[in-house]
């Protein structure tokens, strides 16, 4: 048995339950499973230096593919470094297993190196800690490891998904001798079944009569990837039963004749009467966070009767203030069983759909169309160069078929103002968990070393210097493409309302920074081009998505008080468009 | 009254407490403490956009102020990337009093953004963790505001000093109106007196009697600042009784022909004959944490029958394995009462100084000495081209009365190998409290931002890349001198033993990197030189240290595999000196 047995049981237990994928930062506590994961043929390792990018890095793999994501980090504060993808892992509700090495418990402040309280030390950021003994001797400790390891890699993706740690005290020697050769388990493995959510035959009849009460039912998508089988399903209410769909940008429905995608727009007027014709009685949500404000603060002011949220587990976020049932089904599934159910209920009954239901989506649909024709018009005007109308220009360009990752906080915000064709087939993907700036780039690095596809970050200059170390590995592959948005500071501060007021605004909030990415780009290999005009951009991006052999970086400059003005333009179109105060 | 008022009152607590310094990241939630911190006449503050290396650089503003400096960040995962330096603040016992701004607890993973679970997050990492309320509209809770913030203070600063967190949940309107000015207080100051640490007769003699039962005594003075009272003591202890006194390079004693300083050389031997004639009694160390692992391990497997730490605080670091007496007692006072109590009671009683100190002094000297000439030799040596020699040039050549901030972790071993005369003058700073490498570089800008003295970082690659966000602001001052020691990976894994047997050795622990930092040095505005050999390093030494418009970075190239033979070179040497096995 080597010494470290239980670290090589650990990872058996990993591989034989699907993981194949692992993020290491290098460490001497931590070699022990740094090396029973290098070693392991059933593995892919991946070596990040830098563990906040590292964490981040991983929690986009594991985004690509579905499933639980290794990571690896000594003892000490690299362990903290990770924290912030941690966070954002559990409330995106992303599987990652989280290994961090320890010094033996006898150690902790003792003022020896690279120790600190490790301990549950993710807090509620984590949907469970647990902690190896240092010593696996006797039976009941390899037991309890075994049983441990099951049960977190098990727990990393029970619905609702998420990050599991697993603290490792480890004592020395931490190294095999040379002639050493590791013997995986075996193991033990336990499989726990997932159960198929289903609802009594009472409970679905009351929820068809909340249905049938309710005159105007609204349905909100929230975050979340794409998903055939609940888009399709969707349409159909939609052209059926006409339902207004709502859905953000990151909702990844795509935007069609359909679907409601503009609300962010629409609902930013301060006309309280035009937003009360569009309250729903019924409001009916699956899926993770809302990005537009404008429709969350619609929906708190003008609350509906009965709020219903489909999920297959039972967290409770009440976003809108107005949720009455949490409801544990497969989101498809339920409006599948929905229409079915309540199709044959008005074949059985000879009801013909009422017409509420169809004004009421023609009101929605009206105000989107309405919407759709202020903001093209707004940016097709090329008088000024400014960020929004260079972001719709961006996306016009994206291949089909392809990724693209949106950074916090503007042009997250930009891109859902202007949507997605859904025949772009892009997927759109966005750090809406904490909604920080801390690993924008390498949650998208993460996701382009695993597809195929072309992966396109849309970044601002602070959340890119931010987060440069990103691109500080030897992993940066050849379909990355980043759009650097720079305009030199947080441009966002000048576009709300209330810093834009004080006199602290430059200093304090937008902190201009005087950085180009063209340093940045040259260290990390990928091929440069800086823009500062639609025609230079127009030619840029012309090749900028043809395959190279390396990574591509296109920075395009633009002016904080140009895009302030121009955002003060539209908000007046807003108004003008859909009634001001 | 403000609508923040509980902020205002806050900031005027810390700034009547004689805070003068906050670090500020830019955010929204947090724009009340901004505000409130830019408008206080009596503050100084920064403004840097990585949260992580906002919490070292206001760590290095507090190391040097011996003030505790205020750390802001806006809520989310933000509050997170603050977390490594709140580590090593509180096992480097620096004061930090951390502002978070999170939502009103209400909105706690409700799907809105930047909202995390801040209460207590940063755990066994702050002295303590306060949180105000949302609503400070009941009297009792502007009492308790009040009363947290003077408590908080005080904490930072109360021994051990260390970080203190107050998280603040706020509500909007986070902006003031235009027309709004702002009001400090009144505010309510809580004054707590600082005991002067005292022993009882008794206890006093019960030391003494354990001192003079000890034949063979030894001091050792663990990580601190330069403390002339301590230094004058300990010369005394050293040439009046013939105590040795050892101190690593980071306990800031200086090198000078009285104390031991080489003791990470020749305690290197396996020799455990030789070792054991070094064993004392009595061991009195004071002081903070100790970098030279031979002689932690030599301790440890030599327990002085008694070891007493003299400390004003009674935290219990037991670091040999051999403690016996915690002495709550400021250490210089403790050894000039123990020195004059002691020398009048041998006046009264006629006794002489034991000549079995005298010995075991000598003993000391003489390894220490010959260690000396051994090093010496070994550094004079310029047929290769390697670190550590590279390191000896650079202390040389640093300007006295200067400032040394040494990072982990090769840089840190090399300095205290080499050891720095104390006619030299230079204070030298590590991070030896959680011993990362995450926020070196960051650290000495925050030194170098308010001292006037030339403030040298000496630093590793992965180091410096890891932390090069410390150059991104608009702070780096004209006094900062920064070293890279290149060597494009993690050499430590080369150096020490069980990574370098392993086949695993350059892609998962050293980790090769291929980048210089001249690009990294231009987008920060540095001077940039880069040298590979003896005869550059010269020349560019010569110029390095001289005053200019603006900060310099000299990058020194040296190669992997010749530092790891050169290192096992010494080895030998160390070994054919001292005894081999």
């Amino acid at each position: 048995m080597a010494i470290h047995q239980q670290v090589l049981n650990l990872v058996e237990v990993c591989v034989r339950k699907g993981i194949r994928e692992a993020v290491i930062s290098p460490g001497s506590r931590s070699a022990p499973i740094t090396l029973a994961l290098a070693r392991h043929p059933g593995l892919t390792t991946r070596v990040v230096a830098d563990e906040r990018s590292a964490g981040f890095i991983a929690m986009g793999l594991a985004q690509q593919i579905g499933q639980p994501v290794i990571v690896v980090c000594t003892s000490g504060s690299a362990v903290y470094n990770l924290a912030p993808a941690v966070a954002e892992a559990y409330f995106q509700e992303i599987p990652l297993l989280i290994l961090t090495a320890d010094r033996p418990k006898d150690w902790t402040h003792q003022q020896d190196g690279q120790t600190i309280y490790q301990t549950e030390i993710f807090g509620k950021h984590v949907k469970r800690s647990f902690e190896f003994p240092a010593d696996v001797v006797h039976p009941d400790a390899r037991w309890f490891a075994d049983r441990v390891a099951n049960e977190a890699v098990e727990l990393t993706r029970a619905e609702p998904c998420g990050p599991v740690h697993i603290n490792l005290p480890l004592r020395e020697p931490l190294y095999p001798t040379a002639d050493e050769t590791f013997q995986y388990g075996p193991v033990k493995l336990i499989e726990p079944l997932k159960p198929v959510l289903g609802l009594s035959a009472e409970t679905w009849h009351r929820l068809q009569e909340e249905w049938d009460s309710a005159e105007r039912k609204l349905i909100a998508v929230g975050q979340g990837p794409h998903d055939p089988a609940l888009l399709a399903i969707l349409k159909k209410l939609s052209e059926e039963w006409h339902i207004p769909i709502v859905g953000d940008v990151i909702a990844n429905i795509g935007r069609n004749d359909e679907f409601i995608s503009r609300q962010d727009v629409f609902l930013q007027t301060p006309d309280t009467e035009f937003k009360n014709r569009l309250r729903p009685d019924l409001l009916i949500t699956c899926g993770q966070s809302f990005l537009s404000k404008p429709f969350k603060l619609f929906l708190r002011s003008n609350p509906p009767a009965r709020h219903w949220q489909i999920q297959p587990h039972d967290r409770l976020a009440d976003p809108f203030q107005s949720l009455t049932r949490l409801i544990p089904y497969e989101p498809a599934a339920f409006f599948e069983k929905l229409f079915s159910d309540i199709d044959y209920q008005r074949f059985v009954s000879n009801d013909e759909d009422d017409e509420a239901d169809d004004q009421f989506q023609a009101t929605w649909q009206t105000v989107d169309r309405k919407a759709a024709r202020m903001v093209n018009q707004f940016l097709k005007d090329e008088a000024v160069f400014h960020e929004w109308a260079v972001v719709q220009r961006v996306l016009e360009a994206l291949p089909v078929d392809s990724q693209l990752h949106v950074a916090n906080s503007m042009p997250v915000r930009y891109v859902n103002l202007c949507g997605l064709d859904e025949k772009q087939q892009v997927a759109v993907f966005a750090n809406r968990g904490t909604s920080g700036i801390d690993g924008c780039l390498s949650t998208a690095v993460g996701a382009a070393l695993t597809t195929p596809k072309t992966v396109t970050a849309l970044i601002g200059d602070v959340a890119f210097f931010y987060d440069r170390n990103a691109l500080w590995n030897n992993l940066v592959p050849p379909n990355l493409r980043i759009i650097v948005l720079n305009n030199h500071g947080g441009n966002i501060f000048r576009i709300i309302d209330g810093p834009a007021k004080q006199p602290e605004l430059e200093p304090y909030f937008e902190t201009s920074q005087p950085l180009t990415a063209a340093n940045t780009a040259r260290d990390a290999g990928l091929q440069y081009t800086q823009v500062s005009s639609y025609a230079a951009l127009k030619t840029a991006l012309a090749d900028f998505f043809a395959p190279g052999d390396g990574g591509k970086l296109l920075e395009i400059e633009t002016s904080r008080p140009t895009n302030a003005d121009q955002f003060q333009r539209y908000r007046q179109l807003v108004q003008e468009t859909f009634g001001g105060r």
